[in-house]
Parts: structure tokens; sequence; C-alpha cells
């Protein structure tokens, strides 16, 4: 017969902490802290199971429970020497939800039941104190019918300010039992009135309603949304915890508190909490009293007057402090505790891994490891990767006050202050005029790339996570908020409208784009700062992980930035962006413009030597380490001037009638230009470009390995190949140019798998190429047909209903995308033994598809400079797998 | 040892027809005519092989390769009793190229070989003929230093024109044999200037000049780009047929001619064909007197004053006669042979299987079969499915004259004639008035439906074989000819302008869907018609095929059309060409417009009645026959007015603010719309659509069971799925309906394959969908990630170049795509076993792709009304396979 209920408490206990998914956290928490000796108040614990057969069976209880429940309830009865219900030596319990994962949203607590009319003067006489017995009488009528029968608590708050007013009283604390007494009768009436029936007597029928009512906050609509953000089974249900009380609220040798074993904020190892006198639980989270420090040196930095724990209660303090060395010895990690005191003893009522800050983690992971309570595996295991971002950008103070006036999409981290501009060359002249700006655009495309670069954060009104704005901001490091729909840009009268407020141009404005808020006016930043803790665990990662990470990077700024966090190399360099730079954009459109290769020839004369020195540059930096290029990608109509004003200029600074750049604009138009004529259609269709973009990168490479005496080995990478006939032309093109060079420079060719049909005919593929890197992002829009620039309309409304687990642009869809990279790597592998493999779309930089890469056992990762920190720490615990993971 | 030269005369042979490979298809047919105890000049063939060790080694003969031909030769001379090179009995003989397929382009042939100074007189002395020997001996003169030495023509041209001139000739008959001597003269020393030596006056010399001259021309450009363009490996190389010379050109006694077994233009069984007294083989070739007919029905026909070869052979006619009644027989096919009667005796030089029009084709194979030559399956096998096309659309007389003035893709096969309009309400105004029209338009939208319904024919400017224009004209049966870049068009003007030469609206023009011809001016027509041998084709046809044939179709019109051609049901019927008709478009924009459910559903209301009507038509048509109806799949701005001008009339239409229409056109405006806001995400986002549709459908089925008391189970198809749940939401909302109107009706509800993750995850998708069609246009797109509306501007360079072996719209691109649609239905019938399988793409409807359908083991292939016998003929050969193939 199945177990319902585990008991503890008295030094012993049935459950313990692995038994998690049966009693939930809480319940397996109190049972192993009896279970280690630890002061627990004695009770039991109502299964998960109980609750799943509960809606297995049209909410009704299994059998055997009520037994279970009586004797258990026995049981703690002999323990306290009390008895549930009984009217002399009445025993009071709280019952509490507890699920397997902390649910904010169900019902939470009901303290001091088994109080009735005729027990609430046994307690009185117990306890020899008739006030805190009638206050704890109507803080249960208050509590039980606002959870259990769903009385408005403002009823009963309305009666209490209406009962002060008449008596002329201010505080709670001036009232006497007899006040409490006259309003319980009050209360009594309230529930007869709003529930319909009189306040339930019996203590049995008490315990039943009120774990009735747990049961029941499992479906409520607040639990469920919680669930589905948080991805947590319906079915794995929740425990009930029945526990005798114990008082706070006795007077001032009581009290009740909250602790933490280190500081959640830094990662200090001290105790860090705060405690109130004479109170219940909830008085100190309702936040009607200011709570007191427990340390003193937590006092003295705080400049509180109130007396510490430490000071006050030291015997208390000693047992707390013992008890706190205990805990964090025995679940190695930060506890984060509740406690009573009752009459000067100590109780345990809650212990937990406490929630901390990312600075926090990391402090206390490396320290953890040091004491030798961890291991380094361990330490890397505990850091979110993705919380590290918190430690790499600017974020807004977190005690600052914020006027958030819109949310769009956290698309590239780290806050941002500065004046409102609506184009890139009012940002570039706000930064020549030292006046820090946010670029505010519907959207942005590559010619904003210098306006990004001058401003500090970027804000666009469509977009997704992966549109030009948030890839660009993301190399770039800088914060960006997309896809802010509900913000309304005007250009012409240079103002944005959101929520019917309208702001201008020079106006202030902030930016989260951890979050995605958009914030009125200049809020306070704090910078960030590397600690020693991010240095070791880096070190620590690095010697774990078996994949290595380089980083995307276009700039020398990106290259150096990432250089700087450990990057390996640049797995993908985009060179088109290099294109709209300085003067050559001029080029670059010549180029486009021209009628025969010839004319085209003579243009890219011009960028050639440019291209050159953008190459030396990054090799330099990279000082021998892989370096992968990938040759022109983008249509070329990107590269032409659009607006009727920018044609106009552009046709006057070349001397090119306006209407031929419309005309070639109009043949280079598409309807969707991502599956048009770009990455290796362009090479094949005018080889010139890339035979100047494979001298450039050889050229370059000859030249930094001189210069830096290191070989330099450049990857060159032909884009968008779908069939082995494609790269063989391209590669040929570029072996042609190597050997009109002297091949004095080794060099790799190998293609980027961003299309479907690529990832299947991989083996042929891989018979030339000598590497794939893929192309997760195109592989993505491709097999899951969405246009990453429009999936905003839908995508949105897809993961909230749970269609797709995640966004497939920021988590690899491992089904679908997955399965096309498994394919590939199989496929490539059998063909070309050892064949290099890498990733270059923007999950490089995911923790979750990392793992993923991993699996399939790629060589590498490449991501946003700023990412690769997080990269380094995922594919170390990538690479440590879930075998012996012990948190 | 290798074998390299196969002999042959005299009623046997080494070789035979089966020895294509090796011998050619000349010299295979010779042998095999040979062995047939036919008249036949006795030679030998050089083998294939030969050729590809010559090029193997450096245009180099492969050792005993001489020893052989002399060998062959000397049998040649022992069964003339002849000598090769011999100055009193010279062995004269023919070198002709003879590959493994008719390749146009390479060296054909050299007459006379062996004649020079010498054997000149000793061919005059044995043909007791001076005249005819020099006249060969010119001819030897210029054909070899033509095709072996490489002197142009026209230096013997103009020095025999000079000498006619110079005596006051005007035929070559009025030249005799000294005539003929002082000209030989001539040449000579023209070969001397033009060549810089000698003639060569070796016998053996001149033969392996020709064979060398053959080998040669195997990659010359010409015979490479033939070969590139009908996909002819390089590695098959040619063999050269050397044979002895029979003579036609000795008075009149002798002759030479070609001749058919059947008619290849109308397939009727009889002997057609002509001849030349006194000629040798290439003066019929060259036109220069007009041949003579070979039957006197034939002279009758043509009302030839010219005597027939019947009457004035008749004894060579009666030889004919045996001879093509035992070819025929013997090939069991139509055969195209050239003869030669060299004084009365009737000599074989060449067989083949006979070139013919579609029309012959089918009547030949019929009555070939209704004579038992051959069986119904290889009637089947010998009609190209494609050439059913001309015998389906008008087409343009092939006698008439064309002033072709461009060419584009032949999107869309028949003709089509009328005068020029640049937009489709102008095409309506003249089909109102009677005139027909061709709809001129850079590209067409949704919009253009009517327009294109009125016109006669469709040009596009822009987009391919699958851009809107192609794929709706092929729906519609009507020619369209896509993509005619060289054509600009000014809409403003009303005017196109191609070559220089500008045609305006109202001018005639005629364009050939078939050929992709523009042509200016009208040209004649000839108007299909079906024979019963079509129809007795397509009976066998469907006795052999194992998969159904069903139509794409959106209309009434297309349905009727389809099941007149033998369509089986309708396997795509695509709801939104519904949506534009009529006054429902308005309907349809107020939906759009609308601001919430509620409005949608408002304007949803008017259109369900006409879905409805729709839906029961379409079901009356079919008549019990299945139907597959897709829900809405555009994007919606497809729906909404685009130019300013439709904004404002649309706007004033329906009362609404211009700025609302702008603004939700902004809205909707998507980067890449193919990847977009469509499909189901549309049911997803506004189920209200989908609702209706499914009402609609369910009803109307109902109703349509109930007029013809037939049952009908509609299929309802869910587009653009790439994961179960998006399939579940939407197949969830039908289910409501139908449960809604009393689950009266049977139904299906399936989903399009048409994105490479739905592919992928068949085997989940297949839990819930009851049948798959695959959407292989879309899926070609989304698996190489080629848009089909921009890939002109590479795709043509790319099947040019060999990239792709074929248009990949065109011919599923098995490798590719291919195995998407394999994994899928492997993954799907695991999960579901039967699930049924359709394919519902243009490929539907092409051959090669429906050969791979049924390697799939699909159940059904849908397409376009007018490529319904295609189908059903591409689905018996595909059924068939190849076993027991014996063409």
């Amino acid at each position: 017969m199945t177990k319902w209920v585990y008991s503890f408490g008295d030094g012993k206990a049935e459950g313990e902490s692995a038994m998690r998914n049966l009693l939930g956290g809480k319940g397996a928490n109190l049972a192993e802290m009896s279970n280690l000796g630890l002061p627990v108040p004695p009770g039991f614990t109502i299964t998960t199971e109980v609750c799943t057969a509960y809606y297995d069976n049209y909410q009704t209880y299994p059998d055997g429970l009520k037994d279970e429940v009586k004797a258990a309830l026995e049981q703690v009865g002999a323990i306290t020497g009390r008895g549930f219900g009984d009217s002399e030596k009445p025993l009071l319990v709280s019952v509490r939800s507890g699920a397997r994962a902390s649910m904010p949203g169900m019902m939470d607590t009901v303290l001091n039941l088994g109080l009735n009319d005729e027990t609430v003067d046994a307690l009185a006489r117990d306890a020899d104190d008739e006030r805190f017995a009638y206050d704890s009488y109507r803080r249960f009528i208050t509590m039980y019918s606002n959870v259990v029968l769903g009385v408005e608590h403002h009823a009963f708050e309305e009666a209490l300010d209406r009962y002060k007013d008449e008596k002329g009283f201010s505080l709670d604390t001036e009232l006497d039992a007899e006040d409490w007494k006259t309003l319980i009768q009050t209360y009594k009436k309230i529930v007869r009135e709003e529930h319909g029936s009189d306040f339930p007597q019996g203590a049995e029928d008490q315990l039943w309603g009120a774990i009735g009512a747990v049961f029941d906050s499992w479906m409520i609509p607040r639990a469920k949304k919680y669930r589905e953000l948080n991805a947590i089974p319906e079915s794995w249900g929740t425990a009930v915890n029945v526990q005798a009380m114990v008082f706070g609220n006795m007077g001032d040798t009581s009290a009740t508190g909250v602790a933490f074993t280190r500081n959640p904020s830094t990662g200090e190892s001290a105790l860090y909490g705060e405690f109130l006198i004479n109170a219940q639980g909830e008085d100190v989270v309702a936040g009607i009293r200011t709570p007191q420090d427990i340390t003193e040196k937590a006092r003295l930095e705080a400049k509180s007057e109130k007396p510490s724990m430490e000071k006050a209660m030291p015997d208390s303090f000693a047992e707390l402090t013992r008890i706190y060395g205990i805990l964090e010895k025995h679940y190695r990690d930060m506890q984060d505790m509740e406690f009573t005191i009752e009459n000067g003893k100590l109780w345990m009522l809650q212990t937990r891994n406490g929630k901390r800050t990312a600075k926090a983690a990391l402090r206390i992971a490396v320290e953890l490891a040091g004491e030798g309570l961890i291991s380094k595996e361990e330490a890397i295991r505990r850091i979110e990767p993705g919380s590290l971002d918190q430690l790499l950008h600017p974020m807004i103070d977190p005690d600052a006050e914020r006027t958030v006036i819109a949310t769009g999409l956290p698309a590239s981290p780290g806050a941002a202050v500065g004046e409102i501009v609506f184009n890139s060359e009012d940002a570039e002249a706000a930064r020549k005029a030292e006046r820090k700006c946010i670029l505010v655009r519907i959207e942005t495309s590559p010619e904003d790339i210098h306006g990004m670069h001058a401003a500090e954060g970027i804000l666009t009104t469509r977009g997704g996570m992966t549109s030009h704005a948030a890839v660009v901001a993301r190399g770039m490091g800088k914060p960006c908020v997309s896809g802010v729909g509900s913000i309304r840009i005007d250009y012409k009268a240079q103002t944005l409208t959101v929520g019917g407020k309208t702001l201008k141009a020079g106006d202030k404005l902030t930016i989260d784009g951890s979050t995605g808020q958009v914030i009125e006016g200049e809020v306070r930043m704090m910078e960030p700062e590397l600690s020693g803790e991010f240095a070791a665990l880096m070190e620590w990662a690095d010697a774990y992980r078996t994949m290595k990470v380089r980083t995307n990077a276009d700039t020398p700024t990106d290259a150096r930035t990432a250089r700087n966090f450990g990057a390996e190399g640049i797995g993908l360099c985009r060179t088109e962006h290099m294109f709209f730079e300085g003067d050559r954009i001029v080029a670059v459109r010549e180029m486009i413009l021209a009628d025969d290769a010839e004319g085209r020839k003579a243009a890219l004369a011009k960028i050639e030597p440019y291209q050159t020195d953008d190459f030396v540059e990054l090799f330099m930096i990279m000082s021998g380490l892989p370096v992968t290029i990938r040759l022109l990608d983008p249509p070329l109509h990107e590269f032409l001037p659009h607006g009727d004003e920018d044609v106009r200029e552009f046709a006057e600074t070349v001397g090119v009638p306006e209407e031929r750049i419309r005309a070639r604009l109009k043949e280079l138009k598409e309807t969707n230009p991502m599956l048009g004529f770009r990455g290796c259609r362009l090479a094949i269709a005018y080889p010139e470009i890339a035979e100047m973009q494979a001298r450039a990168i050889l050229k370059a490479a000859a030249k930094a390995a001189e210069e830096t005496s290191k070989p330099v080995t450049p990857e060159i990478m032909v884009p968008l190949v779908f069939t082995k006939a494609e790269f063989d032309i391209v590669k040929a093109a570029i072996d042609r140019e190597a050997k009109k060079l002297g091949d004095t420079v080794a060099y790799q060719v190998g293609t980027m798998i961003e299309l479907p049909r690529a990832a299947l005919r991989s083996g042929e593929i891989a018979e030339s190429a000598e590497f794939f890197s893929y192309g997760t992002n195109d592989l993505t829009q491709t097999a899951l047909g969405i246009s990453r620039d429009d999936a905003g309309t839908f995508l949105g409304a897809y993961t909230k209903a749970g269609i797709i687990p995640a966004d497939p642009f920021v988590t690899i869809d491992r089904d679908g995308v997955g399965e096309l990279v498994r394919i590939s790597a199989e496929r490539g592998r059998a063909k070309r033994q050892g064949i290099k493999l890498g990733i270059c779309g923007e999950h490089g930089g995911d923790p979750a598809s990392i793992a993923f890469c991993q699996e399939v056992g790629l060589d590498y990762v490449s991501c946003s400079p700023f990412r690769v920190p997080i990269a380094r720490l995922a594919a170390a615990q990538a690479a440590l797998g879930d075998g012996g993971k012990d948190g």
C-alpha cells in the first residue's frame, strides 16, 4: 500500500532531502533537518502523490489518507504533549504548501490552525497570556478565511481600521485581549456574510479545509501560468506540510526571522538576515515593522539603532550560528533559512539553497571550492552561464527607481543612458560632441553600423532577438532593446510616442537590454567589475572543457574584446561589415553599378588594399590563432543607397545618373532577399569579388605571419552552399589566386552549412571542404520557414502558447535544426575523418545550444565577444555532463 | 587484347544492334542489317573505346589499331574485289562518325575517300564514265578539305561560281569531265594556299586524316555544348564507320534517298520519303535539287510532276518495300532509313528509329501495339509524357513564319495571339469587347487573376518557371512566357521595348509558351484535336499505373477541365484565389482591417456563404471523388490594395480612412514574406478564419452529398506546419466546428509537408494528421534556400553551368528535397500505417518527378488540369519501371 504521509520531528524523520520529488522541497528539508538532530517542530508531510491522486480522481483523497493523517497528528501530539482539538492542551499547527520547485502564486501558509472559541482560552491559559492567544486567533481567522474560504482580506482590514478609529488607536499593538475578542466577533460575522456559513470551529474541519486549499491552489491560473513560463510539469503536484506551531509572538523572548548563510548580493561568507521580536512569520514578509539585523556587524554597517540578534538574544544567535555551520556543511551550499524563537528556544522552520545574484553565485561557488566543501567541477556546474552577462555589462542600479514606459525584447544585455537620436548621422554627431545617445529606429540596416557604433545603446520598434539591430548590437556588446511594438516613431517630427507620452530627440532615455525595459529619463547605473573569482572560475572551466571557444568578430575592437574575454580564434568574420566603412562603400557601390567584369575589377582594386589591411589587423590581434573569414554574403542591394535623398547624394558624389542607380536597385530588388541572390551565388556570378577577397586574405596572412613570426593559416569560408559543385567552383577560384601569389601561405577552404540541403549533402561537400561551420541562424530560418526579420508577428505567441519550447533563434531547435546538424556532422565525418566542425550562428553563445554542440561533438563554438565567457563556462558544463552532478 | 575494329558486310557482321555503346548507333545498326542479310556495303566500325583511349593518351591511337584497320580494309577489298589505294580497281570508302546518341555538331561524313590523281582515272575506266569520276573527285576534295583540313567551303564555291561565270554555265550539270579536271587544279591550289600543304594523295593518309577528324570533332565546342545541353557524358566517345562507297551518282539508274517506314508527322502507316536520281547523299540534304517522292500516293498528294520511285524504279521500290517490312518488324519501331541505288541495285546505308511528332508517336505506338509488334506496356513506354502537351494546347502552325523578338521561359505551354494590354483591367475590357489580348506585365500578383482569366496568354518580364504568373497560367491552361528579361515595359507610356523595337498597347503579339518565344504580330495557329489513339493510350496507361492522379484546381472551370482529362479528385484547392473574386475581396479586406476577433468574425460571416457555394460546386463536379482543400495560406498583405490609387479607391468604397489601410499595410509588410506570417500561423493567430473555412467545407460537403447522393469526404489541409503542436491546435478548431454542426459529415484533417522541419518531424505529426501532401514548391525553396520569385538572377546560370542537373522547381531535386520526402514518408508510415501520401507541388505534373513519387510509394500525384494526361502516362511508365524495357 502506498504511504501517503511522512512524519518528522524529535531528531528523526521518515523522509530525507533526497525525497524532494515525493515530499516537495520544504518537506524534504524539514525531514533532513530532523534527521540531523536540529530543532524542528514536529510535523508531517502529505506527499505530492496525494496531489496527483486527488486530481486523477475528481478531487477526492486516496483511501487511507485520513487514517495516516490522524496517526501522524497523534504522534505530533505525543511529542509536544498536546492534542489536536484538545480543549486543555490544544495542539496548533501550520499548514504549508511545498512543491518540488519553489512556486509563487500558490497558497502559501495558514498559521495557528486548531484555534477555536474553546482552544483559544486553553492557549491563553497555557501561555498565561490572553492577548497573545486572541491575537493568534484573529490572525488565524483572517488568514484561514482568506486563503481557504476565499474571503477578501480588505473586509477584515476595514473592520480593524474602523475599530481603531472608534477607539482612537493608531497601532495594532495598542489593542489588548478584549479589543481582539470584540473584533473576533466582527470577523466571524464577516465570514458568515461573505462565505455564507460560520467560521469552522472543528479543528479537523479546519485542517482538511486547509489541505484542500493547498491542493486546489495547484490549479489556479497564477500557478498554471508560472508553471508554463518555467516549464514545470503539472504532473509534479505539490505536497502539504503540517507542523506543530511554535510562537514568535509570545512576548519579548520570542522572535521570528530569516537568514542566509552567506550574503546573497555579494557572496561574502557571513551570516546575513533579519528578524522581528514578538512576531509571527508573516509580519516579516508584510513589512509593517522594520526588521532588525541579525549580526552586530550588519547593524553597524546599516547604521541601525535597533539591537542586533547577536546582542539582543546571544544564546539564540549562538544556536543559529551553530546550525548554520551544520547546514552549510551538510548541503554544501549557501542556505536560506527561516526560524522562530519561542520563549528563548530556537526552532528551524525551513532551509533551502538560497537565491543569489550572479556576482554572489560566482564568489560562493569559488569560495566553497576553496573551502573544500565542493569540487571545482561542482563549482563550474553551480554557475548559470547566462548569468555572467550581468557581470560583463553596465547595469541599472537595482535600488534606483525606474519609470518604465515600454518593454521590448531583451536583445543585447547591459543598460545604457543617453539622449534620443533618430538616425545614425545624429548619433555620430552626438558622439563627436561627446554627448551620449540612444539610437532609436524602427529597424536598423547595415547602413546604420556607424550610428550603432556611435550610440550607447539601440532601441528598435520592429524585429526580434535576431534582427539586424539585435545581432549587431550583441556583436558590439552594446545594449539593445528590440521590437518595442508599443512605441511609434515619427522620423519627420523627430518624436517617439508611447502610451500617450511623447518624447523628442534630445530627451534622456535609459534602456535595459537585459530586461527589455525602456525607461524615461536618466537612471543611475553600475559599471561592471570582473572579480578574481571570475578569473578563477574561467580558468577552471577552461581546464574541463573540450570544445574551443571562438568569437564572431568583424572589427579590431570586437577581436580585441573577445581576446580579452578568452576567445581562441575567430569563428566568423563577416566581411560585409567592412564594406560599409569609410570611403570604400563608394567603391563597393561602383562595383555594383559596373556593367561588366572589367568595371567590377576596377572598383574592387580600390577596395583590395583596405580589405588587406583589415585582415592584417585581425590576424595580428589573433596572433596565430585560427581566423575564419566568410566571403561576401549579403545581397548586393544592401550596399546601395535606398532613400531618395541618399540616392541623389550618391549620384552626385560619383557622377552617375540617378536613374542608373534606381534601375540597378530595381534589378536587384528581391521578394525574399533571404532566399535570393547572395552567398556563394554572388561568388559564382561575379568571381572577381571572391578573387579579390582571397587575395586580400592570403596577402594579409603572409604579412601578419612575417610581423608576428607566428604562422597564420586562414580559413576561408564559402557561404550559402547547397551543393558540392558550387563549393568547388569557388574553391577553384581561391586556389587559382593562391597559385598566382606563389602558394606561399597555407590556408583552408571550408563552407557554412546553413541550408537544409547542404546538411543532407554534407558527405559530398566534405569531399572538397576542409571544414564546416554551422550557420544555425539561416538553418533555422530555412528549416522552420521563419524569417527572423518578420518572426515578431507570431513567434512570441508561439513560445507563449508552448507551441515551441523556446525561441529557436535563441536556443537551437534540437528536433529539427539539431537533426540536420547531426546528419551533416555524421556524413561529413564519414567522408573526411576529423573534419573541423564549428558553429557560428547566434546559438554559439547560448548555453543550452552549446550543450547540444558538445553532444554532436563539434570542435568549437563561436559567439559574439561578450558571450565568450558564457560560452567558455557552458562548454565546460557540457563537457562535464550530468554524471556525478550533486546539486 | 581489346578488339578495336568490328567488320560487317556480305550478310554477316562481328557486331549487332545491342552493341550500340561500343559501336555507336550507326555502326551497330549497319552490323545488324548485315546480319539480317540486307544489302549493306561492306565496311567496319572503329569502336567508341578507341575514342576514349585516344583522349586518355594525349590523342594517340591504341596499339594494334592500325593493323586491325588494315586487315578490315583488306576484307572489304576482298568482298568488293577492290583494293584500297589500288590504281586499277581502287576501293573508295565513306568515313562517318557515329556516337551512341545522335549528335549534331560533330564531323559527319567524308565520301569518296581513296580518290587521288591516279585512282580517279581507274574509277573513270571502271565506271566507263569520266565525268562521274571527276565529279566524285572534286566532291571529295571539297568535302575532305573542309571537314578534315579546315579549309572554308566558300573558297571552293567561289572558284566554282567564277568558273561557271567564265563559261556562261548556270547549273553544275552543265560541267563536263574536262571542266571538273580544270577546276580540280584550282581546288588543289586553294588547298595549298589555305592549308599550307598539298592535298594528300595517299589513300591511307586520307583515311587516317578522316578518322582523326572524327575523333577530334568529339571535343569541338559545338559538340561539347550539345552534350552539356543533352546530358551526354563525355566519356561515351564516338565510333568511326568506314564503308565501301556505293554511288548514287552513276547516272540515271542510280539514286540516293531517305525514307521513313511511317509518316513522321502524322504517324500514318505508309512508306514516306524522298529520293534524287543521279546524286550522292549530300545532295538530298543540301536542297539544291528538289527531291522526288518515293510512293505514287505521296506524289499525287503533293501534286508533283516528277515521277515517284514507285514508278521510275519499280524494282528498287519493291526491294525497299521488302526491306522496310523486315526492318520495322525487326526493330519493332518506325525506321528512318538511308539508301543508295547504284546502277539499279539498292544498298542500305543506315537505319535508325525515326524521330516523329508527338501526334505521330502516339499513333505509331498504338498501331504497333495493335499490330502485335509491341506490347501495350511498350507502347506506353514509347511516349514521352511531356510531349502530350503539344496535343492539348493550341500551337503555332509549324509552317508559319515567325518574327521572334525575344525569348523567355516556356512557363505554360500552348500558343496565343492577341493585342497587347498592360493591366488586368484592360484585359477584362478587351474580353468584354470580344477582343483577344495578351496580358503583358513585369510580374503578376494575386490581384491579376481576373486579368489572366480574361487574357489569351500572359507574358512577364520577371520571374521563373514557378513565378506567380507561371503557376497560375499552368493551372488555367493558359499559355505563358515568363522572365523575358530583354523586354522593358513602360506602364505609363503603355509600351514595351525590346532590341530597339517599341510595341504599344493594342499592337498584335503572339507568344509560344511551349518554346518561350515572343513573336511580333499575328501568327497562324493550329487548334488541338485529341485523337482516338490518345484515348486508347490513356486507357492503357490507367490500367498499368498504381498512383492516382488528382488535380490542383481552385475554380469550377479548372475542376471540369481536369475531370475531362481524367483527374481522380482534387489534390489541392487553394482557397485564397476564391478570396479575390467579386465582392468578397471587400469583405476579406474588412476582415484584415478589423481591430479584433469580433470585427473579423463579422467580415468572415459575409464571406462564408460564398465560400460554401464555392465548395458545393467543386464537390458536385468531383462527384464523390476526394477533394483536398487547403486552409488560407498566403500572407494577409496580399489581399490588401497596394498602389496609391487602389488604396484611395478602396478607402472610399468602404469608408475607412486611407491612413488606416496604409498603417495596416505597414504592419503586415514583411522582409521575406515567403517565410513570414502565413499558413497555419494565420490560423493560430486568427482562428476565426480557419473556423469559417471549416464550416463552409463541412456544410458544402453535406449539401453536395445530398444532391449527388454520393458521400463526400473532404480532406482539410493545414498549411505550413513545422511542428505537431501547430497542427493539433488547428485540427482542434476544425473538430470543434464539426461538432457544432452535429458531426454529420465524415472528413479528414491532414497537412502539407512543405518545410524541412515538418519532413523531419513527420513521425510525430502523423500521430495527428490523417494525410500528408508534399508541397514540394515550398520545400524546394526552403531546403535549397531559393526564393522562386527571385531565382531568375542565378538559377538559369546554375543549370547552364551544370551546378544543378535541372531547375529544381521543374524536376524534383532527388538528393535534397527528395531525401526529405523519403524521410517524411518513412517516418509518417512508421507512426500511422497506410497514411495517405500525395504531392501537390508543381512536381506532380513532371514525369521525372512522378517517377520519384512512385519510388517513394506515394498514393497520388496532383497537378494542374492540363498536365493530368501527362501525369497519367508518366505514372504508368513509373509503375512499369525499367524492367523489360525494350526500346
